[in-house]
């Protein structure tokens, strides 16, 4: 069976977000990933990798798997009615939409994630209930259609069960074979429960420029909603 | 401390074997780290991601680090002068010289392994001793500034033991926890001790066309090492 998997790419992604998934879906045999973004020109990703789309918002072909990597990117795509119309669009005819890391806050602006349990980075997690999700502390989450997963290399996992889901175990752990996929992590230090207080603190102060544009982001959503509101009557 | 890591990308490179320690090197607070080549035009990884270098053999400044990845992009360098020789310079040069997955080859046929304790590709692995290396089963070898890691999805271990090496644990474990990684495979198949019968049976199916080609290479390469040696005085 033939599939097609597409993977948002944008300025400033978390290339590993998009590259790990990415290696696993073009593992399996007979399948096409494309790198979807608004024209074809090169995009740098947030290390600075240079990453060039294969097909835009308006020549994508009909999609199996719409996922959306995360990254400091992700910020401005949060009011990019262009990419936000497109996810919206492309969830409507995928068998699946998912998303690696901060990618859910795509999903979520795009109003995706309502009612739906979610999970993303560890650090974007409590932004999941502003989009009415039902956050879930699992590195991959499930739910009908919707597949999150956890922070950046979450997304392997995430693409295993993928390729279980459409086409069996054996053939996911083919790839797994292929990639030697037997992590042996040499430190135990991979979330904010097993990481020291130290590495804790000094992890959030590195992300924090990120999470603070987010935390504004959703100050102002906010502001505008009540704005938007009619005035409660008081008594 | 700045530091420069230089990741070698080449025609049919298996592009996680080289995203993902470029995603550790680089989620380093102040490294930089090139992507080098013969020239700077993007070239196609065998799961067709194009990647752009940053530098030349001719033009790359002085690293750290030098890391080999693999793919099936591996056999041609294995008798390409040019990269053989830009692989021997920079070894003499860099702080450490390294692999991830069947880059280790490269190594190999630059003469590098020679009396080495190496790993590689589960299924490239019995080619170590080809070049006098001391095969290890291992996910990452270290021997002396010689470190080397077993398949394609170990060079996110492989970065994090060599960040440790430069910059201390401490280091590394941020990294590690702005990675996310804590992997948690859905399947347990990540090695062929792992892996069933039959996963194993199809994943060396799949991967028979590079194994074969390097088969040839090393049975030629007997043939030409036996001719040049002088004709034995049978009694």
């Amino acid at each position: 069976m033939s599939l097609r998997f597409g993977i948002l790419v944008f300025p400033n992604v978390q290339q590993l977000d998009l590259t790990g998934p990415y290696e696993v879906m073009a593992t399996v045999k007979g399948t096409e990933v494309e790198l979807i973004w608004k024209d074809r020109n090169p995009v740098m990703s947030s290390t600075r990798l240079s990453l060039t789309p294969t097909a835009t918002f308006d020549d994508c072909p009909p999609l199996d798997v719409l996922c959306i990597p995360g990254g400091g990117g992700v910020n401005v795509l949060l009011e990019d009615k262009a990419v936000l119309d497109f996810v919206c669009e492309r969830a409507g005819q995928a068998r699946y939409i998912t998303s690696v890391c901060s990618g859910a806050l795509v999903l979520g602006a795009a109003g995706l994630l309502k009612g739906k349990r979610a999970t993303t980075h560890w650090y974007a997690h409590d932004f999941l209930e502003e989009f009415g999700a039902i956050p879930v502390d699992a590195r991959i989450v499930e739910d009908g259609k919707l597949i999150t997963a956890g922070g950046v290399t979450s997304g392997v996992d995430f693409g295993l069960a993928l390729v279980a889901r459409l086409l069996g175990q054996a053939e996911a752990e083919v790839v797994q074979l292929s990639l030697e996929y037997a992590p042996a992590p040499p430190f135990r230090s991979g979330t904010p429960a097993e990481a020291s207080p130290a590495v804790l603190a000094e992890a959030k102060q590195r992300l924090s420029g990120s999470r603070r544009v987010r935390e504004e982001m959703f100050a102002r959503w906010r502001r505008e909603r009540a704005a938007a509101m009619p005035t409660r009557i008081r008594p």
